[in-house]
């Protein structure tokens, strides 16, 4: 499949999700430029290597462009971030030497307030994000796994005719490198839709150490779930945000066959990472208490999730 | 000290808490019958060794009876209960045949709930309830290790004139076995200053398996532990109890002195015991929502901790 246009891409957090979709742009001939800590010597070297279940590839070395600091690289049309939220501090570093006159930052992270961290430094016009449905790891340096799914939704920040246009754009250009990506009308329905499963399920899995058949494997954790999923759909809805209809029983529905999931969240905690609190859990609650719609649960398990990451050496 | 009655007593429930105050009044001269268990033959063959920071003693196994099964003892003029809450499903079972006409039963155990099903079983009218302020482990069979404290505020089920005359002579035959205790005229109040402790230290302290520092160790533990101390003294207050003026402030003061202690239902996770969930979390929990105060906190961990508890294997 032919690239639609010859846009050039910067992918900004190399990690699992920055190197698969990093590494699909740049197997389509998209001039992409990774910006890489620990991966930089392997990337540099011997390229990206994925194992996928759409079918495994790898992208030379001399396919693609390898950095170690922002300041080094070019202005590009796209940086796609992919941080973890717990470094968005750095954020602005990072992204400003790749950012040009028409440059548009596309932020696939976790949960809520990184398009608005990306408008404050460098304008909400320039600004786009998209949700991803995808189970990858990252098992050594330079080599991914692709296990299941991959579809990304991706929605203008500020919308608008223009905006929607340029959002189909690349999701096409995905689309050519063989990502099956949409173009969304309502990006901040979207995250909370995704929310409504990532808050219980990272929450509790993090701060009880269970994977999803275990948090689900009773009726109290079932019980757990919904009363949180609850309280975040209220969130979405107090602000004015569509939400489909039954999708609690939905979301809980599609969990028994992930089987013994751990959340990105428990994995961190038992890896012994920041965890992404306030993207994930805080800011969430936040908005919808700003709202007037009160998250008891919610801030409960917050406020728990809070405690054990604070014990991190 | 010489005992001021002659009073026949049994202990059910022979662990630290049982074999401690036991053996301080076998130690005094009254007829004491321990019901045991894992320390039967250790404690018929060697007596209780008590380790004290009150004093060592020891009382020689000539000193006491020990018994497997109830239906060997005799009926007594006061049952000691101190069996853990989660096995109250066995106490009628184990009590009856202690019971004569005029038996008094003293529950020493944690919580709520524990007066309600000896009523339930024995009648009100025998029900006495004690607050046990006291640090002692079990350190091997028959091997007890006081730690520190030691204080029992015990107080009439029922309450009343005659009530109150007979749990002052209870209280000064235990303190002719230099046991502290004091009468007190309000048990059910005494029961919820405990819990204002006992809900955020226990319930946190299973959850995410944290000693009292480390909960107190962030702004946000010193937070939660506050907002679960306020539903708990809202919910005594929403049912009419008095709670002293500061208790929070109180609570909070004391357990820094406290050290790195783990509670009873930390030590329990660790050493993957049932944890006492109903007594301590889920009976206050519903008694403040019968009175219409709402406890959102409590009621998270509640099921937090239920979730962990079923993941004993």
């Amino acid at each position: 499949m032919a690239m639609s246009t010859n846009r050039s891409i910067a992918i900004v957090g190399s990690g699992a999700m920055g190197g698969y979709y990093g590494a699909r742009l740049a197997s389509a001939g998209f001039p992409t430029h990774f910006l890489l800590r620990g991966d930089y010597q392997a990337v540099r070297e011997r390229g990206w290597t994925v194992k996928s279940c759409d079918g495994n590839f790898a992208v030379p070395a001399d396919r693609l462009h390898a950095y170690r600091n922002p300041t080094d690289m070019p202005k590009v049309d796209l940086v796609v971030i992919t941080l973890k939220t717990t470094s968005n501090g750095e954020l602005r570093h990072l992204v400003w030497p790749l950012v040009g006159e028409k440059t548009i930052l596309l932020t696939l992270q976790n949960g809520l307030g990184n398009e608005d961290e990306l408008a404050r430094h460098f304008g909400a016009e320039r600004v786009v994000g998209g949700v991803a449905f995808v189970c990858i790891n990252r098992t050594g340096p330079g080599i991914i796994d692709h296990i299941s799914h991959g579809l990304i939704h991706i929605g203008d920040f500020v919308g608008g005719a223009e905006a929607s246009r340029r959002v189909e754009e690349i999701a096409e250009d995905f689309r050519s490198a063989k990502i099956r990506c949409q173009a969304i009308p309502d990006l901040l329905s979207a995250r909370w839709q995704k929310l409504v499963w990532n808050i219980p399920f990272n929450g509790l899995g993090a701060v009880l150490d269970m994977t999803t058949d275990r948090v689900l494997g009773s009726d109290t954790g079932r019980g757990l779930v919904s009363a949180l999923m609850e309280e975040v759909v209220d969130g979405a809805m107090g602000q004015g945000l569509a939400m489909p209809a039954g999708i609690i029983e939905k979301q809980i529905g599609r969990t028994p066959e992930m089987g013994a999931y751990a959340s990105s969240m428990q994995i961190d905690r038992q890896q012994g990472r920041p965890l992404e609190i306030e993207a994930i859990l805080g800011e969430p609650m936040r908005r919808a208490n700003h709202a007037g719609v009160p998250t008891p649960h919610l801030a409960t398990l917050y406020q728990m999730a809070k405690m054990v990451d604070g014990e991190r050496v």
